[in-house]
């Protein structure tokens, strides 16, 4: 029987979402869309028969938080790979699939922490119709199916079907302009690249020292020299830190024969910033206006917003279409048209030492 | 030699720059646009051979503020007049004319303690153009040079010049609409009205009597039958209380055939809202984005805000024509094009019964 490894990549900062997402307690810890973290969420998203226990890739700093954040659920915990330093996606899924490796007829299910997915059943369907490419080789990407000209996510087009439900990529394209982006949702055949991946690991080893040898390598040196704890595997510092810091989809995916897309429809959104945040709460619960609000709030003649305190009650009058948090000693006001700026703050702070604030 | 007697009226709570203003610690008592509070201000603007030391009419809760404030810029104060409630401005005359009435030769500058002028000599020069006329019984008002259509003052027309700068009153205009306001700005024969006044006792009393025999009466007996301790005179609750409310627009200064105008340009603002604050503010220093900030700020492609925080830092993105305001615990954000409606917000507190907000 195949076991279906969640690996979840819990390395991020998140840092267009200062101030709620901090260095000691980032975006993955925090109970964002719902009432659960969204490594909880993540999770929970894999709770059947399907799949194994979850191994997560994360930062030294996290392990305790992550391993309470499974307690609190009662969720065991296969393992917590402890990356000394972020290298981005392409070690991450190496060291993913040397661990799964070690177990026959295993699949990795490599996904990021801090995806909010608002209808996990459609996403387990597309997992399962995923499988069989997989079992064959595939690298399997899930492209979610566009509802909207996005210009900040890549694309993945289509290509041959395999079967129901499962192409060949035809391409990746980067991030496009609102005029291609449009043509992309108009032709159908194009879907968001949400690095969520299903693949063998054997298969997956193969292309990775096929297009990137040096990742492949570095990363499985400090797999195998990695010092384990129990259930904490912390990968060799030197040897890590030495490999290339590179995403899997321009180490591997861009180049393997073998990359597929299951085209899905499961309510994704990756809170890549306030805006998206707004919208997923919204999208749950709002006051009539709008506004996704939580904690001591009172809105005047005020739409679309996105207010959360911790602590100090705030009062808005008269705005529209902003994020108004307060949170751990820090207020910030922002245009959710702009949201993205977010993080040239976080910059400025850091460039000016005040990590105590980051 | 005749003394004017500048009378502040401090009796103000200033809903509109909540959370700024507070019940205990009102607009006049802060510093809101120098680094003097706005009843400094106003007695400094007084600060010649022309005027008595100031007497401040004003409530209760306020007295040891208002001395403690004029001590720290070593201003002797002729008198406290303490209101048991708030009456509106025509009591609030009637008894700063009889208190000045018991000093021979003597004229009332009646003014609010919460406005800013800019330029405070060329207001002083305006009240030397008004003294022959209000020696001669004019009751006279300063009437504020428009330079924009606004809707949110009073407007009077002037009439016959009765000297050089100084008019009869043709009429008191209403607050118009903005076609309205356009005309009387085009038009160049009309003023904002400020409700700022000079008067002699003896004639401003005259026509009280002769317009609005009951609140001359009412205020008359509260100011005699006042409990006077040191310079603090309170006037008496029962008598008071029991005077009309009204402004002395309505109840005396819409009736007179006595009413005259000065013109005057003195870079007059009411700090009536989070809008006049941010201009009044920028006028005198911004960040080169029209952005007037207080405290710990940081801002990121955003302009023509106000920020002012007592504590926690403010960061803003993207945005424009807000005000942000940390204070005492609570934090607002405004649209200054609707600032107006700060004061719902103090109303649904009040509603609320959350007074310890107020």
């Amino acid at each position: 029987m195949t076991h279906i490894i969640p690996v979840i990549m819990s390395g991020g900062a998140g840092s267009r979402l200062w101030p709620l997402s901090r260095q000691a307690n980032p975006k993955q810890l925090l109970p964002l869309v719902t009432e659960q973290t969204m490594v909880q969420e993540t999770v929970e998203r894999f709770d059947s028969e399907m799949f194994s226990d979850p191994v997560f890739i994360c930062n030294a700093l996290h392990v305790d938080a992550i391993l309470a954040q499974m307690s609190d659920i009662g969720r065991a915990v296969d393992a917590c790979i402890v990356e000394p330093v972020g290298r981005n996606t392409a070690p991450c899924a190496v060291v993913a699939a040397c661990h799964a490796a070690k177990r026959k007829d295993s699949l990795v299910m490599l996904v990021p922490a801090d995806h909010h997915v608002k209808n996990p059943a459609a996403f387990r369907s597309a997992i399962k119709r995923a499988v069989p490419a997989a079992k064959d080789g595939y690298l399997v990407t899930f492209g979610i199916t566009p509802d909207a000209p996005e210009t900040g996510y890549g694309y993945i087009a289509r290509g041959e079907a395999l079967e129901d439900g499962v192409y060949k990529v035809d391409a990746f394209r980067e991030k496009p302009d609102t005029a291609t982006a449009q043509k992309y949702l108009d032709d159908g055949s194009y879907a968001w690249n949400a690095g969520i991946f299903l693949f063998s690991p054997e298969s997956f080893l193969a292309e990775a020292e096929a297009h990137a040898a040096p990742i492949a390598k570095e990363a499985r040196r400090a797999y195998e020299a990695s010092d384990a704890q129990n259930n904490v595997i912390h990968l060799d510092a030197d040897i890590f830190g030495a490999c290339p810091s590179e995403s899997i989809d321009y180490a591997v995916m861009e180049h393997t024969q073998k990359a597929a897309v299951v085209p899905c429809d499961i309510g994704w959104n990756d809170i890549g910033s306030f805006t998206s945040l707004q919208a997923a709460r919204a999208a749950i619960s709002h006051d009539g206006q709008g506004n996704a609000v939580n904690g001591s709030v009172m809105t005047e003649r005020s739409e679309n917003c996105l207010v959360q305190t911790d602590g100090l009650p705030v009062s808005l009058v008269g705005v529209s279409n902003l994020a108004v948090i307060v949170n751990d000693g820090e207020v910030l006001v922002v245009n959710l048209d702009e949201s993205q700026a977010v993080k040239n703050i976080v910059t400025r702070l850091k460039e000016g030492g005040e990590t105590e604030r980051l």
